[in-house]
């Protein structure tokens, strides 16, 4: 049993990402944000709902030979505020993060609002506030509408 | 590097099902089939597009706590017709099989045909002859129309 508990979940990766600690029952989601539905061949692991020492459960996606871009950093932020972003090279960890969920939110998402001023033709950029962490919650600028996580995956 | 070579994918399970070489980058649609997306706690791991011994290259899922029944078995064949599913129980296999496709598919899925009699008020059960195994092509008994891999996956 002892070996069972100190078996990693997922295999060692030699190259590219682990995207570890996302909030349980998430790794699919991640997943749909960068793209990944395993047509294009990009070699994954996930773990899904898996015991972890800090939260009580957690998900865990390792993506060979790719590091994540900003911009989808951002994204998973949005749904996975505790996640960690190890990037890999030979085996190692080159560099670490944790996601930041900053006090707003521009140009991510779209208002649900149809009749929002950042919806019309006015050049305004959506801009939320962020009234919630975990789960998510977004308050717009413009007219005060607020949306919830899955109204936000519903974008992705 | 033999250590790595000889480690797997996926962590093993106490009880539960081992779906094993499916079709590389349909993982995540072999969830879809079986309704699972994460949210309702389910433990699970996938690896995607990994090598295979016997194939170039395949998929894993392994689900913690959950033995398919033949109805799923059945769908994940239409998609993945050379998985095997190991029903696991205290870390041993207790049963094995290979998934089988049928040379003709009744009540699975329905004819895409729109004007088909299968879909008309009459009691006729979807019929398909099973005309291409891998990837999938299924011919429609009653109007001869077509339905391929992405189809099917549409209705699932």
């Amino acid at each position: 049993m002892m070996q069972q508990r100190q078996e990693l979940y997922v295999k060692k990766i030699k190259d590219g990402t682990v995207i570890d600690h996302i909030t349980p029952g998430f790794a699919l989601d991640v997943l749909r944000i960068l793209g990944i539905n395993g047509k294009s061949g990009e070699v994954v692991s996930t773990a899904i709902n898996v015991e972890s020492r800090h939260l009580h459960h957690k998900d865990i996606v390792k993506i060979q030979d790719r590091e994540l871009k900003p911009g989808e950093v951002d994204k998973i932020a949005l749904i996975a505020p505790n996640a960690t972003i190890n990037i890999i090279r030979n085996f190692e960890v080159a560099s670490k993060k944790v996601v930041e969920l900053p006090s707003t939110i521009r140009g991510i998402i779209t208002c649900d609002n149809p009749s929002c001023v950042s919806n019309s033709r006015e050049p305004v950029e959506p801009d939320f506030a962020v009234d919630g962490r975990e789960p998510i919650r977004l308050r717009c600028h413009y007219c005060g509408h607020v949306m919830e996580r899955e109204d936000i995956l519903k974008q992705f």
